[in-house]
């Protein structure tokens, strides 16, 4: 038995709240269980210096908690002065994920931000900030789209993300924080709409896992993207 | 006629939201209007070296903006690589005004700090966070007392904030960011439930004022805070 | 009986030494008894980005203490890497002070820097360093008019400022480092000229004080800035 | 046809050369190819202050690039004043790479740290680091070992990287630059002696990727690893 | 002829000033003509941890440039967030040249910081430094002498530099900015009362110089260090 | 008799190992005995900004040690945040020494960067830096010379750098880490192929040193440097 009585297959509830954010061209509060992360999508007419003139856009992430998300507050990066690595390392993936949907050049010489601040971090932090930046990301384009600053959405599918782990021996779906400190396996999935894999980061904590575990681990993953893309359309909807 | 259609002496709506955070020992969600503060008050069983071994505590802050806070993104201070000015200047005067109100040997040789992060900005975020400041700690220190940590709880009153301006030649009362960024004197003051001062900082943004003008902005920030300091004691109480 | 012996309403032995660098467009060695703070004012035909091209120009301020202006040595912010809070809220309110009686269209587009280096802290150096500037940014801008760069002097009146606070129960004027660092409430006032209030900013470190106390702080600063100017005024005559 | 003329399943030239720094416990000069990579290991009797105590050592990576390493120089990290994203994901993953091999409990509580400089880029810099630091870290331990530091030589098993990629529709292995900028997805895998898999890295870098395409992947990585472990096995024993 | 009308072998007017600061133990105004640098030296009990326990103590230097005493205004290190290779170099010779003549086991487990803090820069401000600096440490050990800290005064002998250089062909001593910018070849010697020569630093800045051309500057400078160290011996007299 | 046995007037066997970097359009990994330095040379069509506009080109050299170069592993710069103040002194050095033999204007509006990066370390780093920078510096000349990018190779002579000292009572030539740890006065010399002096650092340690022993430490050098630029020569040659 799962810590938090779950099905193997199961995930936390988990939900969409857009529009939280007065200032922000696009926002959403998503919550995977006790995980909240807060994404505000900000449009600029501006572009990195490296991609002036090849008229594409570009869409980038960054990623922070607040101090007291944790069970122990951690220190705030703007008095160490400097992001953590893996911040650093979770706001490039954010940034991949979402760029492996959006039709740059569609989007024009502009830059989307998605900034993801975690409020409260019960695990799987990263797959929530994923799955909810592309919900702050449509809006986004929808909001430009409605001042006809696009002629249409430049979105190619859905992408979402989700942990997978194997905790004392058993493959489960979206690790909370209690499994996630214990798992020997660890591997976060961010895959399409459609069903293709944009990326695979698998760690053994513990000891090597086998190619079997991997495709077990695959297909709960594949399961949870699919419901996440579900909510994430009758989000939209709403 | 204010922007707002307020009344002259009329704050915006006030809310407090309590223990939003499950991790927070004591944790506030404070909105003055579109102006919203999550507080988090963080108990430590330690000291800044300083102040070791004198058989108190301390009570400290920290002030951050989310970057999409603002009408236009700020840049994120774990990117800059410091905090700002502004910001510095801000978490200092958070924590000088909730220490005036702790009994910081009741306390104990423990620290309490006090996080204060804007979600969203519209004018008076440091006056928001002062007065939600004092509910987190309050619900912080209660958490000791249940736990028998504390006699008796360390607060010698309550402590609001609230910010006065002269707009368009009017003395005013709670400036939101329209009135702000057009007044011609604007001054924050901090006060105590018994109507003790314990910090004014008042501006000539444009040309200097009087002692009349003063005085004026004095008797609104004494309305103010008394209708706040009654509405911190519903909150605790609900 | 202050530890100075002096009365309550006296301030220290103020002096204005002017043109001591020779580089500088303007400088001041101004002394407060103690405190000494040495003055330099630069003027640059170049403006902050976000000001360009506004047709008005900028005045600013920095401050600093020398290593060993204090009783215990303190580190360098060189070496720190940083400003401190305290460091950047002194000379964003230095800056504001002097900004206050300039007139940045007669100025034209070009940017006054106000340095201001504490080689001897003994209390008010903020307020030594407000006063010592006004001296410094005069003789800049008449050193402008001499070379027809200015049709007027562009300077709307004269600016100082004093401490006051309660020490002892009893409102005093002028704290050096003995009474600051034991008085119940400390209070900087920067004023102009013609009496107008640029700037209050009042603490209360102990006990919260009554709006009584402040008015009489208030008329103590009035005394005090009535001579300053007045001393200022000599000085730039000799 | 690969730009290099290589098949499909085959590397670059692997070559391991031992003891190459006079100073270190351990060293090794890995080549993949162009790319060559100087690892040290170094020895100390310190520990990290959060694993003191526990009867635990440590195995930990540092991650740099010569400025001329790469086509174009690239800034040098100490003169920025801090290191990259990247930098801090690759030095982190090979840091938990050589961990999942040692037995920390047999190494005692003591810390061995793994530079890893890269002299010469040309792809796969992180997978030839982490194969060149296993002998580097064996050889290091293997000096413990000749002065009666270790009972036995605590690592469990062999540990290798390599990467794989999609490159003009075509699953290749151990990707050179010129295939890297070109490939559609591009993952890195670190496996053990014995064929388990410790780290999965996989990026679609432009359109995503299969199922199937991640196994055509995998079988590649595997006879790669296979390989790298055979010469790491020679090399130890010359 | 020299700009300044000095006989080749001529120093500017020098003079020291001891005990301008109240809260130091020592201190020094020292003037080359218009370079003006204050020192002051601060006795603390404590020692860089990597000399702690072996009996002897440290004289250590910092050096700084306030903003404006070049001609134009530099930019102050606390607000680049570091010191320059330049300020680096300058404050680790002084640092040096003052240890060269302190006796470090009399001085016993303590450390002495010699702050240099040039006011006004007209060129030698190093050499200034290093001269007035031997004057503020005197005066600081002579300050503990009085107290019994120490039995007797660890001065070995005196110390002070000078600046030489050739201009327009000619070897010329104590070069003023003028000089200084136009020299072919410049070099500072740091030299002790019994005419050891502690340091050399010899710069070609345009063409290679000869070693007839460095006996020549040598000669020079060992009269104007025999100057310097007489006028050392009269300040501390006085 | 020395540590190393080598005669007084005996330099360490010194190769040059020309073109090691695939990429940089120079290189030369220098050794002087166990002191291993790999320099590059990047050319870039671009000035710092201060030099643009004036026909003249820049020749800038930075420096650093890999980690476990040195006996005991010293911290990486990159992790430090900041280059320490002998990393500047030296990089500042190898630059200036550089330029003395290059004529700017002939280069052209352009940039060589000369990185030296010290992969072992035994004493005289900056020397060997110095040495082997000369050959990377002309081949990367030469390979602009190949392409007509100039029209002579712009390199008035040769330049090299030796360190003297002395060592118990005797002057020797090169000094590895053994005698440099121990030396009473350590001097470095940079001199041309035609004997010219370009730059001389020299410092007591311990005690003071003469005129003489200036002179004999001068003599050797010129030895040293005769021999390194015969090396050089042949270096080019072959």
């Amino acid at each position: 038995m799962r810590p938090s009585r779950r099905a193997n297959d199961e995930m936390r509830a988990v939900s969409f709240e857009r529009g939280v954010l007065r200032h922000a061209e696009g926002s959403c509060l998503v919550k995977f269980g006790d995980t909240h992360v807060l994404v505000a999508a900000t449009l600029e007419e501006r572009l990195p210096p490296w991609l002036k003139g090849q008229g594409r856009g570009w869409v980038t992430a960054e990623y922070s908690m607040l101090p007291r998300a944790t069970l122990e507050r951690t220190r705030r990066e703007a008095t160490t002065g400097k992001q953590s690595g893996r911040t650093q390392e979770i706001q490039r993936l954010i940034g991949r994920s979402l760029r492996s949907v959006t039709d740059l050049v569609g989007l024009g010489e502009r830059q989307i931000t998605l900034d993801c601040d975690v409020l409260q971090a019960d695990g799987g932090t990263r797959t929530a900030a994923i799955t909810g930046a592309w919900v702050a990301l449509h809006d986004c384009l929808n909001w430009m789209y409605q001042r006809s600053m696009l002629k249409t959405i430049p979105l190619k599918e859905n992408v979402a993300a989700i942990s997978c782990g194997i905790h004392e021996g058993t493959p489960v779906l979206d690790l909370d924080y209690a499994e996630d400190s214990k798992a020997e396996t660890d591997a976060n999935f961010v895959m399409t709409g459609t069903g293709g894999i944009v990326e695979i980061q698998g760690t053994a904590e513990k000891t090597p896992f086998s190619q079997d575990e991997l495709l077990s681990l695959l297909a709960l993953a594949r399961k949870g993207v699919g419901e996440l893309v579900e909510l994430q359309k009758q989000a939209i909807k709403a």
